[in-house]
């Protein structure tokens, strides 16, 4: 058994970790985390759920878990610690299968870790993985996590989804929308807006000048117009004005060798129109071992790329490694100049 | 310097190869082919285009690749043989630049290996890469092959491009069209055309029962209706319909996640809606390395799925793997039971 790392460094940002789905890998990968040696340099983690939940996923994964209880009233905790909501009883729920009482769970610890952030207390928002059903049993209408977070952090709605598997980036200027729609929804502002807050991002988590390919709509990039119009008219001038703006974006390039490119190191961030334009590449790159950045918001939202993965619930051997890298990217995010980092959570 | 391969096998399918391109790698590619030692065993190459530019390659790659000339009063040829149509001197044309001339040689090999296919002169017919933007010089309007096909064979126009890429294969319902007009064109009927006719260039091509994975069109291939009804109203049926065929199809599955699967060994294809849900995976996957056949015709249609590569042409560095692949599926076809072969090919 590993024991939880004892971090004690409060120079080290406190990231709420909201834990996810309780019927899937969410419980043990939250325990893995907290046990995670390597992690103690790199955040205070807050983790906002059920003690027994979390004890559960610690005795799955065949860690240490235990962590001091933290209330809001109290002064920030110098280490890792345990907002005990007291919300789910796990032997209530059964592992690998879709519930109700699941998705409340995970959704009042996401809400609860939102609050913490709008009200300054932690310095980013992480989660382990949610289950879209569940969620939708929770919360009709659920979509995905950027209506949550709207109203939970009362921002305006300009949050986006970025997928970053290593060194490369991908942001998309449309997502969970029907394909048929995305024509009429690519404007220029539409595109811009997307490419310079991922440039924004990107310049957060440490890019000093990040290169961002932006990719075409039609097949060969419209091929000078054959087959679309949408590169002509819309998109290079969004790259015309990005450029103008000191982002330093390349395009519209053809998107079925945009990614070929990137993997070789050609850029640092693919800019996609269209959902699977960008996940079909990320997916077959390796992504599930990626992160998902919600960005947009006054502090950054970590999640790993993959889901519940209910078929390997509670056998002890999800891979930890996206959600590792899920709260490095927050932490390295959170302690970077240009992110709005909660002051409390920063306090020595 | 290797010798032209004495291939002298009467019962070995004979194959047109058009020399492509001629500014490009296409005469030193069909140089290596001629000279390839591994061909011997697979087919006799009737090579149509100009004795000068293939002594060219010949001389750029390195290779002997001198052959019998022949014509088309003669009785097939035993062995490698070349039409020379004496319709290019190599010095009239630049290595690396565009030109219609080089358009000019390419289409009029091509029409010319079309029209023996036709006259049933040949049981398959195989091409070295062209240059898009010089077939367009020499025949305005030009947008792929299947219109040159179809006007030099009569055929009905059903013919369709394939990828195939090992033993994984990609069809698709759609190509060069605008993707914002893709929805309009998907119908139950397209796309039972699409797969019926992928399961049966497959089973030619040797698959007993090729398994076919059906690619949804919007994200998450619509998540139940949330994100489009394409799947629901169009794909689903399509597939059920397909499986009264006898078609192994499956789907509609999420195109993010179709290819990882297919990368797995699920499937032997992936048929997917539009151009670059497909090339975006495949060119990942190393489709530089794939063939592509022009399916649905008389005769099988191949060549690799690279292009004319012009900023290495001349160097003798040409990598010869999927024009080899080209050959080695087209013979393949021809030599199966299901597809039309020319009897004048198989005769001993």
């Amino acid at each position: 058994m590993e024991e939880a790392a004892a971090t004690a460094d409060r120079d080290l940002p406190l990231l709420a970790l909201a834990i996810g789905d309780p019927c899937g890998i969410s419980p043990e990968l939250t325990a893995r985390l907290v046990a995670h040696a390597a992690l103690e340099h790199e955040a205070r983690l807050l983790v906002v759920g059920d003690a027994r939940v979390l004890a559960a996923g610690a005795a799955v994964a065949g860690v240490g878990a235990a962590l001091a209880r933290w209330s809001v009233q109290e002064p920030p905790p110098a280490g890792h610690a345990l907002l005990d909501l007291g919300n789910l009883d796990p032997s209530r729920i059964e592992l690998g299968a879709v519930s109700e009482l699941g998705g409340r769970f995970a959704l009042e610890n996401f809400t609860t870790a939102l609050r913490l952030a709008r009200e300054g207390r932690v310095a980013a928002v992480t989660f382990t993985p949610f289950n879209k059903q569940a969620m939708r049993l929770a919360r009709p209408g659920y979509d995905d996590e950027i209506g949550v977070i709207s109203e939970a952090l009362g921002a305006r709605s300009d949050g986006r989804e970025f997928n970053v598997l290593g060194a490369l980036w991908n942001a998309r200027v449309t997502s969970h929308v029907p394909l048929k729609d995305v024509s009429d929804l690519l404007g220029v502002d539409a595109i811009v807006r997307a490419g310079t807050l991922a440039d924004r991002c990107m310049r957060e988590a440490g890019f000093v000048e990040p290169r961002i390919g932006v990719a075409g709509f039609n097949p060969h990039a419209g091929d000078g117009g054959a087959f679309g119009r949408e590169e002509i008219e819309v998109i290079a001038p969004a790259v015309a004005r990005m450029r103008e703006q000191g982002v330093r974006a390349v395009g519209p390039l053809p998107a079925d060798t945009i990614f070929v490119r990137a993997r070789k190191g050609e850029f640092d961030a693919v800019l996609t129109m269209y959902h699977d334009q960008g996940q079909i590449a990320m997916k077959l790159l390796g992504f599930d071992q990626g992160v998902t950045l919600l960005g947009g918001y006054p502090v950054p939202i970590c999640t790993p790329a993959h889901g519940t993965a209910y078929d390997i619930a509670g056998k002890g051997i999800a891979d930890v490694k996206a959600a590792f890298n899920a709260i490095v990217l927050a932490a390295r995010m959170a302690r970077g100049e240009g992110v709005a980092t909660a002051p409390t959570a920063r306090a020595a």
